[in-house]
Order: structure tokens, then sequence, then C-alpha cells
């Protein structure tokens, strides 16, 4: 089966925004088994939008158009699509009920051309929209699969995952299935020397890495008549690629995120935590308190990004901070073992660098960060040099951060238990 | 002049990579005047390649391809322009120099393939490639010009920068100019009536909305024949958009962020900030940091996401705590003053909710957040009812924080100053 993608917005034309809709829907679609030849980019214009409408159903069995399903008057996808298919639109009273309800929900005021949204074509299948008033809608002719969803990612994804998948996987016999292999602190160029030979022989079942901040992620994934002989396809490559990793796998369940693994090693092991930040300024509770049910472990979490405020909140001396700079080993070292004190957490994490654009010198480079974390009383520093903008650097922070909790804490349990940390990676 | 922007390559396809030498080249050309109407994306296949290509040549008058350069088989962007505009191809004797010179810089080994490199079509333009092998091209035929730019961005930005914005920049005479309005607290449908009229009837200069969390980006643009023009053209719309949305507008520069706009006004009214954020976990104070020069007002921030943490770290008392829960008006309000007692800071701000995806009840449903912010010793509290995944409501809850202390700041200053709020912007 053959998808092809349209995505409709002059924001995207004008390079307002990047396209990571196509990206998305592209990944979901390959993971079905679908082939995608094109995709394409148009604009709020009646003309070249049917024209676009009109050659994509020629090339394919399924074509998804994403954006153009909002209230306003340019917004015009499920207009020119009726149009092509021939279609009166009617309102659909279960839409203007569930778009009614979701203003009251949100104590917000209604305009007039909200009703728009509610307007559909006859025949087609309406897919409720949980994250906003646009539905998404299918329709099927002539044997092709048109699926028209709105075009915010927040709205766009839940409705591809909670209907669209499904609906998707149910056109084509036999299943796709895969598992994910989590690895984090190895370099990328690493990971594929270790799985060189693996990639080479490579068929069914196939093994694609993807690089994610501070993190790799190996997919294997196998085609077959069920899902019984596609499990059986892939548990031996997942087997041999946990061998090969060893501890740096951190998880090979879909929805555990690294942030996640951290917690559940930190409940696992009854163990509290604190944060305390300068550079990342919370991005790193953040993501830990990203976790659900982190309330059970999270201790507090401070944001010192001044001296004054490292001095007031976790009692480091001027003298240290006068002598060594905020940006060095021994401050967060003293980060960790102050926010240890204030906060009585077993395990705490401390960050101090230089983010930039500004504040770098020759001795200390923007990117320079120090991660410090304390386990039960044992402090280990880590040095960082990142490159990027500020956001890039201070997102590295917070994936090393995590990265540093999980080996601390896995170090620190493997030394009083078997008294050997050379096992442990 | 119309272009068209042909994307090559396997890895978009399959959603490997988010396309962003589309949004970079397509906003790089709107820049310099050029309309773009379709953006589309093929991989290295001959016959799809070749069609695309085709019918870009058609539709417009500038064609530019990235990807497809490379050493390899698989890349075939040259040889099908090549074949298309029936050119043969020869060893360049410059590019291939360059490649061996490229080479042996990097002490890297030369395999035969990257020969293939330095093969050009006749009277074609070469654009040496300063940060890889692939040099990029130019041929004009029939008054079309195709650019072939490789696909790395690391090498594709340079490319253009230095080069191909001059050869664009030279063809066609006039400029476009674009002013942005950024607006936030007012829902995008709202935002929309407001402007029904001035969308009605643009023109030139065209008036084009885009939803944000939190906030709506009203661009004004305007092609004329000098920027001075364009700018005369520009300048009234602006106008009425900033008496119509009065202090709604935060800002019309094009690289002010609401943080950065609240960061300004506390700056400017020598303010100093501290936040004590539940939910949201941090992201409230690592938004604010994202600004640089932060630090002049930046006191402290505290994450107290437990009860625990509520009493202990902002003094808040267990029977205030038992009686409302601790996502209530009063524990927002009481999280403030804490706060502000706690950091001597001018403005303090709170966030306490229910962020999912469990813990809601039917009185306290998921999306339920309150937000204080206390401004020298005036507290407001907001309630608000946010949907979507944990991640979204806590990134509302962060817009929505962000635009509560911007109003409340511009509150007190219009109170204290003028006794009318309506002079300020």
């Amino acid at each position: 089966m053959v998808v092809e993608l349209i995505s409709v917005g002059t924001e995207i034309l004008l390079g307002n925004i990047v396209n990571t809709n196509a990206a998305y829907l592209a990944e979901k679609c390959a993971a079905l088994g679908l082939s995608c030849y094109h995709q394409s980019v148009v604009g709020d214009n009646e003309e070249r939008l049917t024209e676009a409408v009109e050659v994509a159903c020629k090339r394919a069995d399924v074509v998804i158009l994403s954006g153009g399903l909002g209230p306003t008057q340019d917004d015009l996808t499920k207009e020119v699509v009726a149009k092509v298919f021939h279609k009166d639109l009617f309102m659909d009273k279960h839409s203007k009920e569930r778009i009614e309800r979701y203003f009251k929900s949100k104590k917000a005021e209604m305009t007039e051309n909200n009703w728009k949204q509610a307007m559909m074509p006859e025949g087609a299948i309406i897919i409720d929209n949980e994250n906003g008033t646009a539905p998404g809608l299918i329709i099927e002719e002539n044997g092709t699969h048109i699926i028209l969803l709105p075009g915010p990612p927040n709205e766009l994804i839940p409705m591809f995952e909670n209907s669209i998948r499904d609906y998707l996987n149910h056109m084509e016999p036999g299943i796709i299935y895969s598992q994910i292999v989590k690895i984090c602190g190895i370099s990328e160029s690493k990971v594929e020397t270790i799985v060189a030979d693996l990639m080479e022989e490579q068929s069914n079942p196939t093994l694609a890495p993807y690089a994610k901040m501070g993190e790799i992620h190996l997919r294997v994934t196998a085609k077959a008549e069920n899902e019984k002989e596609a499990k059986k396809l892939v548990k031996p490559l997942v087997k041999e690629l946990k061998v090969r990793f060893g501890e740096s796998v951190y998880s090979t369940e879909e929805n555990t995120t690294l942030e996640k693994a951290v917690v559940d090693l930190l409940l696992a092991n009854k163990l509290t935590v604190a944060t305390v930040e300068s550079c990342t300024g919370g991005l790193l509770a953040a993501r830990l308190i990203n976790v659900p049910g982190v309330s059970e472990v999270f201790k507090s979490g401070h944001i010192t990004y001044s001296n004054k405020a490292k001095r007031k909140i976790l009692g480091i001396k001027k003298s240290t901070l006068d002598k060594n700079g905020a940006v060095s080993e021994i401050v967060a070292k003293e980060m960790a073992k102050g926010a240890s004190l204030v906060s009585k957490a077993d395990v705490t994490v401390s960050v101090t660098g230089i983010a930039g654009p500004d504040g770098g010198t020759q001795e200390k480079p923007v990117g320079l960060v120090y991660i410090g974390c304390n386990v039960c009383g044992k402090t280990t520093v880590q040095e960082n040099h990142f490159s990027g903008t500020r956001a890039q650097i201070r997102e590295n922070t917070v994936a090393a951060a995590l990265i540093l909790m999980r080996k601390c804490i896995l170090e620190y349990y493997s030394q009083i238990t078997f008294g050997d940390k050379s096992e442990i990676i």
C-alpha cells in the first residue's frame, strides 16, 4: 500500500514553522509497512490544494492531509476535499456538541466561526479531537482513503495514535511488530560500531538506530503473518543487543523515557531525590516531574542561578565561589552536598555551567558544565563540554545529569552489594 | 518570481529526519521576495525525481533541489537534472582538486566514488562547498534557474548564505518586508474575529495569523520596490493592530519571546522575581532562565511538588493544605506569599495543579491549575482549565503563568502610576 502526505499551510511555505508533522506521519506510516514516495506542501489556496489532492489520489492508496481544519476563512482543506469528491457539507450534531462542551470546559467564549469546524462532508468517518475543536475525518472513495488531520501537533499526534493507526493497520494483511532497545551514555558512532555486523546482515527483522539527545534507540522490526510470529523473529535480536550493551540499556519499553528509568530506579531502591540547578534553571527537575508518580521520591528542587542564591539556599561559602568561580568542580560538589543537607534527600544532583551565548572565557568556555551527584553521602562530579545554542547546551546537560544519576545509583548499589564496580557499566 | 523546493532523500520520506532544509530555504526565499507555492519531497528514485523536476520547472522560475549529491550510487539528483536538460557530465578539474584537498586536510582516505562528486553538467555554474565534498551547482535553461544544494544543513546553509542568496537577490527587483505583532492572553478565534475585516480586505500588505501555545502571532507582509516603500505599506496596519489589541500586544520584535517580554518588563521596572512550582516542576523557571541576562532579576526558584516541601520551604500550614487540598486557590495564594517571604523578590509566581494523567477527581479534574502572582504584596490568583496530555497541560500552564505575570505587573504599575491602565502597553 502506498501513502502520500500533503501538509497544508502557508506558514510551512514561508518557513515560519518546520514541518514536523510530515516527519511524524512518515515514520508512523513506515512502521505500519506503508510505502511513502511523495510528500508535498501547499498553502491554503483552493486551486493548488485541489490539484495536490487530485494528483495524490492518483498515485496513492492512502492520502493523509494535515492542517487547514481551523475555524477561519483561510482554512479550506475540508471544503476542497469535499468538492473534489462531489460531497456536500452538513452540520454534524455530535461534533457541534463536542465543540460546545470544549469551550464550556475551558470557560472560553465561542465565536461564530467555530461552527465551521462541525461542518462535515456526507459519508465521512468523523474522528473526535480530544485536544482541540477541529475533528479529523476519513473519506473512502473508489478504493482511496483520504484522511484529514488537524495541523497542531498536540492535536494531530494523539488523533493518529488513538484512531488512525488502527484504521491503517487493518487495511493490509500481515502485521508489523517492533521492539525498541534504549541505550544511554554511549556515543552514536560507538553504538554503530558495536552493531555493524547486525546492521549488515539485517533483513527480517530489521535494525534501525535513532539518535536522541544523550541516547540511542535501536528499533528491531519484523514483518509476519501474525503477532506471535513477528515476536518470535524480534526476540533473539533484542536479546543479543541486551548482551552487547549490558547496563547501558536502560529500557526496552516503548513508553519508558530516560527520566522514567531514573525514577523507577529511585522507587525500586526506596531513594528520595532533590535537584539544585543553575544554568538549566529547573529543566532537570521538570523532566523528572514529567514522570507520573514521581511525588513518592521527589523531595524538592531549587534553582540557584545567582551566587547569592547558592550561598543563601545551599550555604556555599563566598570564598569558595570567589576562589573557584560558580562554574567549577568544587562548587558542583558543594551544591550537591548543600542540597543534601537542605532537602535530606538520599540522592541529590547539581548543575552549574555556562550555557551562553555570553559569559564564556578561554579558560571556561560556553558549554562547560559540571554535574554533581550525591548518593547517600558519596559525591561524584562530572565535567562536560557541550556545543550548540543555549537551549541545546541546557538540554544536553539535563540528559547528561539523568545518565550520571543512573550511573551513580547503579555503582553505589553494586559496591555495597557486590564490592566490585568493574562489572557495572 | 516563483520558487519551488524539492527535497531529495529517502530518510525524509521514512521520517528518520525532519526536513529543516525546506523550512530554512523557504524562510530565506520569502525574505528575498520570492513566492513559494509548492514544496515536495521525493526519494532517490530516477523516475519520480525526473517527474518532480519536470513539474516544478513548469510551475516555477527557480527550482531549488537539496540532497542527493553524495558520492554513492543512490545519489542521483545531479544525474537526473542533467538528463532532464539533455546535458552531458564532465569531470570538473577545479572541483576534483578541491575534493582531493578536502580529504588531505581531514587526513581521511578517499574512495573511488568520491570522484563522482566532481562530475558536472556542461554549462553549470559550480558553487564551492566549504564544508564538505559535494559542490553545489546552478543551471539556467529557458529562463528557469535550477539550483542544486548538498543535503547536510551544515553544508547547505553556508552555501546558501555565501553564494545563492546573492544570486537570487539579483534576479528580481523589489523586496518583501514583514513585521510581526505578538499577542498573548486572547484565544485564536477571538483574535480572528477582531481582525476579520482586515483579513477580508488584505492584498498588499497581507495579514496572516499563527497560533502558538497561549499566543497568537499576526504577520504583516508587504511587497514593494524597496525597503522604505515596503515599510510604509506595513506601518499603518501594524499601528491598527496595536490599537485593536492594546495591552495584549506584548511585542512587535521578531526575536522577543513571551518570557523575554516578561524579563524586559521586570528589568524596566527594576523588579526581582522568584518562582515556586508544583506540577510544572521547574518549567516556568527554566523558561525565564532561557532569557540571556535574566540573572539580574531572577532571585531563586523552588520546586515544591510534595505537600511536605510546600510546608517546609514555604511555611504553608498543614491545616490549610488538609482543608483545601494542595490544588486550591488559597494554596496558590499562600505559595506566592511564602515565596515572597523566602526569596524577598518583588514578584513571585506560584503554580499548583493537576497535570494528570492520574490524580483528578470530579470536583478537581485533571487540567485544573491555579496560578498565583504576587507583585509587591498584591496577590492575584487565576483558575485555569487545561486539556491534553501531562506535558501539554504543563506547557499551557507555563504560558498562562507568564501571561499572568505580565498582566499583574502592568496592572500594578497602571494603578500606582497613572490610575488608568488603558494608557500602558
